[in-house]
C-alpha cells in the first residue's frame, strides 16, 4: 500500500525550517507472520527532537539524513497476523512522522481501553507528563509548602508541573511567553506568572513574585531563566534540569549563568534527569495521573496541527512558543 | 597586655592588596572568672575568606571595616581562670588574625595530645581536609574504580582531596598552575597532572589525560575548568563544587560555561556544600584522617608564612597560586 512519511532533509543551523523536511512516498509490503500493520492517529512534536538532528553523540541516536524521522505517536492497528496485538486495538510506538508502518510489535506499548483521546498518551499520560511527575518526584523531591519556579510553564511538561506542583501543596510560580498563556495558567489556579517577554528583568520580577524564595526549580529553559531562579533559589534548593530550550537553536554557543557560585552558598543541587530512564515507574505514575485527569484535577491541554504535512510546521513552532500545553499533529 | 592583631582597613575590589589590612595595637583586660587568656601560635588563611571581605548577605556574615578579621587558628592556653581549659591546653578556634585573645571558651575546641604540629588542624585536620573528605564521600559518593578530576589540586583542599582519592580507589587527575606543583602531586602518587597554565585547550588536556572520562569532578575553580570538566564528564557523574576562586576577585561577574546542556544529556548532579554543615561527621573523618597521617599514607603539605604581619601577603598569596598545600602563617 502507498503511505506518506516525512524524512530528514538537511540538519538545521540555528532555527529549523521548512526545507530540512521532505514528505516523501513509500510503499508497504503485505504483512507476514508476526507481524501487524498500524494507522497512525497522532503524532508528537517535542524539543528534545532538536537533538537529534545534531550528528553528535548524545544520550540518543542522532537522526539520519534521508531517513524516516522519529517520535511518539498513537495509532490503530488495522491489520494483524500477531496475536498480542489485534485489529482494532491501539498503540503507543517511536513510529511517528508517517502515516502508517508495518512492525513486529517490539517496543510498542498497547494502550488501555479509556474514554481519553489517545492523542493524552503522548501528552500527560505519555513523555511528557512522566517528565513533570519524575522531576517533582524522584529529582528534585518537592514537598508541600514549598515554592515551585517552572519555566516553559505552559510547554507540554511546563503545564504538567505546574499542576502537580500544586496537587503536592506548593505555591507554584510559573514563566511564560504570551499573556493568553499566563491567563490560561492562572485559570488552572497558578496565582504568580510571569510573561518573561514583557519583563525587563526576570531576577528582579522573580524576587517580586516569590519574596519568600525558590524551593525547587523546574528548568525547561536555560540561560536567564536560569540565571534568575539561582539568584532567588533558598538555602538547599533544588533544580531538576529538564531541558533548556532556549539554547536549543544556538549557532554560537551561549555562555552560562555569571552566578554559578550561588550553587556554593546556598549548598544547591542541579540535577539533570533523562525520563527513559525512570520509565520502570511509569505504572505508578500513569496511575496517579489517570485518576487526577478522571476527577478534573489536572486539565490535558492541546494544540493541535492537522496533517502530517504540518508536521514540520507544528515542530518549528515549538520554538515559536505556538503551543500551548502539548503540541501534537493529528494525522487521520 | 599588649597585643597585636589585623583590622578590615577597606573591602578588596577585585584582588586584594596590602592596604585593605592594617596591623594594629590593642590591649587586653586581666582575664575574669570562667575565661582564659590564648596565645595564637598559627593562623589560616582560606580563599573563602574573600567572600566574607564582600559586604553581601551569605551563608556566613561579612566582615566589618575596622574590625579584627577572623579565621582559623589554633594556640595555647598560657593564663586560665576556666576548669575545662588549662594553662598549656593547645585550642582551635576562629579566633584567627590576633597574636592574644580572651575567651570563655565557647566555640574553641581542645586539641587532642598528638605529635602532630598544631598547625595540621588548620589543614588535613581541619576544615579544609574535612572539606575534601566530605565532598568526595558525602557529595559526590566516589567508588573504587571511577576517575576523580580535582582542580586547584595543591591547595589545601585539593591537595587532600587527590590523596584521598586515590586512597578510595579511584584514578585521579589533577590540574595545578605550575609545574612544581605538578611535580609534587605526581610524588604523591597522582599519574595524571594537568597544569593549566600551560595548556591551551583544558577541555583537550582532560580529555588526553582521562580518556575513560571523568565520573567525579571535585570543583574548586569553576570557569574554564568547569567548562572542561562538563565536555569529559561521564554519564551520571557527579560534581561536587566546594570553590570556585577564578572568580572570587572578579569586578565583572564571568559567564559561565556555555556547556551547561551537558546536565542534562549526560544526567549530572551537581551539589554545591559548606563543610560547616557537615560538622557532625567530624569525629569520623578525624579518626581515619589521624590514621591516614600516622601510617604516612596521607601527607600535610604546607606553605608558611612567619609573623603576624606576613598574614595578608599570605592570603594574597592564595590567589596568587603561591601555596602548595595548606597555606598557613606561623604567628609564635
Amino acid at each position: 500500500m502507498n503511505v506518506q512519511q516525512i524524512v530528514l532533509n538537511s540538519r538545521p543551523e540555528g532555527m529549523p525550517s521548512l526545507t530540512n523536511f521532505s514528505l516523501t512516498d513509500a510503499s508497504l509490503a503485505p504483512i507476514k507472520a508476526g507481524e501487524f500493520l498500524v494507522k497512525n492517529l497522532w503524532m508528537s512534536v517535542d524539543p528534545y527532537m532538536r537533538g537529534r538532528m545534531i550528528d553528535r553523540k548524545s544520550y540518543i541516536a542522532p537522526f539520519a539524513l534521508g531517513e524516516v524521522l522519529e517520535g511518539g505517536a498513537t495509532g490503530e492497528i488495522i491489520e494483524s497476523n500477531h496475536a498480542d496485538f489485534p485489529v482494532g486495538a491501539k498503540v503507543s510506538s517511536m513510529n511517528g512522522w508517517r502515516s502508517h508502518y508495518i512492525t513486529d510489535g517490539s517496543d510498542h506499548t498497547l494502550l488501555p481501553e479509556t474514554p481519553l483521546c489517545p492523542s493524552h498518551f503522548l501528552g500527560v499520560l505519555g513523555m511528557p507528563g512522566m517528565t513533570a511527575w519524575t522531576g517533582l518526584n524522584r529529582i528534585a523531591e518537592l514537598k508541600e509548602g514549598e515554592t515551585l519556579f517552572v519555566s516553559a510553564a505552559s510547554g507540554a511538561v511546563g503545564s504538567v508541573a505546574c499542576q502537580l506542583g500544586l496537587l503536592m501543596g506548593a505555591k507554584v510560580v510559573a514563566s511564560v511567553g504570551s499573556d493568553e498563556k499566563a491567563e490560561t495558567l492562572k485559570a488552572m489556579g497558578v496565582e504568580q506568572v510571569i510573561n518573561y517577554k514583557t519583563t525587563d528583568n526576570l531576577s528582579a520580577a522573580l524576587l517580586a513574585a516569590a519574596p519568600q524564595g525558590i524551593d525547587v526549580y523546574f528548568e525547561n529553559v536555560g540561560g536567564e531563566h536560569l540565571s534568575a531562579a539561582l539568584d532567588n533559589m533558598n538555602d538547599h534548593g533544588r533544580i531538576a534540569v529538564c531541558g533548556m530550550i532556549s539554547q536549543y537553536n544556538d549557532t554560537i554557543p551561549t555562555p552560562g549563568p555569571s552566578n554559578l557560585a550561588y550553587i556554593i552558598m546556598k549548598k544547591l543541587k542541579i540535577e539533570g534527569f533523562i525520563v527513559f530512564e525512570h520509565w520502570a515507574h511509569y505504572p505508578e505514575f500513569a496511575k496517579q495521573m489517570g485518576q487526577w485527569l478522571a476527577s478534573g484535577q489536572v486539565k490535558a491541554e492541546q494544540t493541535i496541527y492537522e496533517g502530517l504535512e504540518q508536521a514540520p510546521n507544528a515542530f518549528i513552532g515549538l520554538f515559536e512558543g505556538k503551543n500551548s500545553g502539548k503540541m501534537v499533529v493529528k494525522l487521520a
